[in-house]
């Protein structure tokens, strides 16, 4: 305490300063009325978990990155008896997606079902900090649980899309189902390998036709491979309307091979993508929604639907958001046959995408959009009367504290975005009038006191 | 992971139910909206900070209270050669004024000063959990930096007493000084005991005037304790107008013992309740602001003003927001004469008074406000057009994803607190019209679908 340490905080984590912060609410609040308008309500849980909650969860590699909190008083001599695993009871949430199906089966006879909530709070992994990676990020969810209807998917895509349109990104929408993809594994005769084969499809977004090669390497069946090839080589993200073509071909194969899971599962991309299209903006940034048999996404859980979206504006490769059903969440906890579907909004990755293509407003909520000048203690006495009537009318305004030198008090300002500085010298005072600086155009004008909030509005 | 576990969370901390949630946000919100419209900045820092950066920062029982993050993979066998210690290098936010701190010093030239930043997190202290005292809690914290203006007390006092009429809360406000209280102490002759002493004072709130015996009990000099229950015995706390005698007798005494900390102190109180004053609402819910010499606040670190606030309703005896003057708060990470004021809210503690007493608001924003039951699939796109528009003019509304019994989907929205159902069956589907259920009496009404908005409006 007495020795002056040089401040840090933990690699991997970050401080957001008011400008970040602002920005982020900006985002934060877009998604929170979207999903508030959807009819999804708020739900928070604990930052700890106990270990058992959070252990075999998330895979070998999701055990250890999970943070654990050490016991209080951990016991060296205990620890070194019972071993590493009395350290830690409890341990920091990893995703919102467990502690949600924890608090379901916890709260399973209050909750009235289908249950949609959504929850926006930070999680935590010990993972290796790298660019876009941190230890600390916040993960944006809405599901519904309780509810089969695909109406619960058209609703999701539907949200999906006001969001984006809400923060001005033009975005492409890839939805797709799992039951389409083991009907393809079926219909490729790889379905001994299903899982492997689809997590491999999904990589060709990102490598491209090379996915083929190296499902050969893998020893996929060279005539599986031609026929996959067949079917995706080309160019495999067209929009659903140019598309049809391909989706009716898939879907003849199901027929003609009576593959009824892949059929079902084509079905229910028709149906979400035929209920959304008449209600899809008219105006506003573009929009993409499309059918992608490639699309798997890694999360195992998923049973049915699929979706993903990426921006169509900036550099960034990586998705969005993205989601699905599941049949299974609850199951982990004894609660079974709840099934449910669900998004998530990647807000750091938006974030980059809004910086990177100029889209944050130029004017955020909740930042000071006037500053009184402090010219001394009788000017600033007169000046919170003025300050008053300002807040009063709903404007963030505050007054400069101290009686220093204008050069300074119009630093503050510009620094803190502060668009106009107020003026209250003993002039003014006498004259009953404000003179009023406009910081972007550095023009000043007087006006009568009464007229400053007219003149702010 | 194959095995069913019966959930729990850690004691401790605490799911937030969408109810709850609802009312918990309406008060964030609150306080929210009130810092940014006296010009406080949002600031977040990590949930974790280096253990260095806490430890010594809370005296010795903080330093077992804070919660520390296992080391991944920590080494038991290091362990036990290199002690504990070596077992965690980080832990858990333990309050949001520390980390403030550390912030200000690590961007201290990055930063324009005064610096005005809000921060509302939650912080983790491993404290036996009992009713009302929580392992995970949140913090509202508002502090300016970097300016010794009184001025800021005064914006701070008035910010207090706005958010308490949003809540529309009857409150009392106290304010006193660190330096009244010490003049005090040497006006007693018990200035080598000054902090022992007032610890004491600030106990007569809550045991009455016991303290007197319990300074005579720890050897304060009788003629001591006497002087100093001829001031305080009575009832101490009454409003600044009718106590102006006490204020002014303490100032006299002051004067007359020439005791210059006190005399400073009490002026500093007066300029803070004088300047406030013009600026109180003259409706809404009953205030009280008046000067108390007895409170003192438990944090060492204040050397000026100080401020507490106790609701005049409800049941609660305890502070529901506290704050005062630090001089010296960033001197621990090296950066000296920073002098501060801050103040900050016990959200917790804030709903509870609001919900014993009954003063939510009956209609939470966020809420869903309509319902359209669905009866079948023709019927159920039909709504989807509708249910666009509703939202489209910015009313929370949602569609029952699945064609089940009215009597369930009734149920669904009494459940969730929807007001209204809208019914639009077979029947309606040909007139054109929507049924209106009001939830609340029971009432149904037939509209036209164009008037569903001016109805719910």
């Amino acid at each position: 305490m007495n020795m002056a340490q040089k401040p840090s905080i933990p690699k991997g984590t970050r401080d957001f300063s008011p400008q970040e912060m602002l920005r982020r609410k900006y985002i934060f609040n877009t998604i929170e009325r979207v999903f508030q308008k959807y009819g999804f309500l708020p739900l928070e849980t604990p930052a700890m978990e106990n270990l058992e909650t959070l252990t075999g969860k998330y895979g070998e590699e999701g055990d250890r990155l999970i943070f654990k909190i050490l016991k209080r008083g951990a016991d060296l001599d205990r620890a070194v008896q019972e071993g590493s695993k009395s350290l830690a009871a409890e341990a920091l949430r990893y995703d919102l997606t467990v502690p949600f199906a924890r608090y379901v089966v916890q709260n399973q006879h209050e909750i009235t079902f289908p249950f949609k909530r959504y929850q926006i709070q930070p999680v935590w992994r010990a993972d290796r900090p790298q660019k876009g990676r941190y230890r600390e990020f916040y993960q944006c969810d809405a599901d519904v649980i309780g509810s089969k209807s695909l109406l619960n998917e058209v609703d999701l895509v539907l949200l999906i899309v006001e969001v984006f349109q809400a923060l001005n990104l033009n975005v492409k929408i890839m939805v797709n189902n799992r039951k389409a993809l083991f009907g393809f594994a079926q219909y490729l005769g790889v379905e001994d390998r299903a899982v492997e084969f689809i997590t491999k499809l999904d990589k060709q977004d990102k490598i491209g036709d090379r996915i083929f090669d190296e499902l050969l390497d893998e020893e996929f069946p060279a005539s599986a491979v031609e026929k996959a090839r067949m079917i995706l080589s080309e160019s495999i993200l067209g929009d659903y309307e140019s598309r049809v073509g391909r989706f009716d071909y898939l879907m003849e194969l199901f027929v003609q091979n009576t593959n009824d899971l892949g059929r079902e599962g084509l079905q229910e991309v028709r149906f979400v993508l035929d209920s959304i299209k008449p209600h899809l903006p008219r105006t506003g940034p573009g929009l993409t929604t499309e059918f992608n048999i490639a699309l798997a996404r890694g999360l195992d859980y998923y049973t049915g639907a699929i979706f993903e979206v990426k921006a169509l504006e900036g550099s960034l490769q990586s998705s969005i958001c993205g989601g699905g059903r599941y049949d299974d969440l609850t199951g982990i906890f004894g609660l079974k046959n709840m099934s449910g579907v669900g998004i998530s909004f990647g807000a750091d990755r938006i974030y980059d995408v809004l910086l990177e293509t100029g889209k944050f407003p130029a004017e955020l909520g909740g930042s000071t959009k006037l500053l009184f000048a402090n010219f001394g203690e009788a000017e600033a006495m007169h000046c919170l009367r003025l300050l008053r009537t300002v807040r009063e009318a709903g404007i963030p305004a505050e007054l400069y504290p101290d009686a220093v030198k204008m050069a300074k008090q119009f630093k503050y300002a510009d620094d803190k975005g502060i668009p106009y500085v107020a003026i209250i010298g003993e002039n003014e005072l006498k004259q009953g009038i404000v003179t009023v600086k406009d910081m972007k155009s550095g023009e000043q004008k007087a006006v009568e006191q009464d007229a400053l909030i007219d003149l702010l509005r």
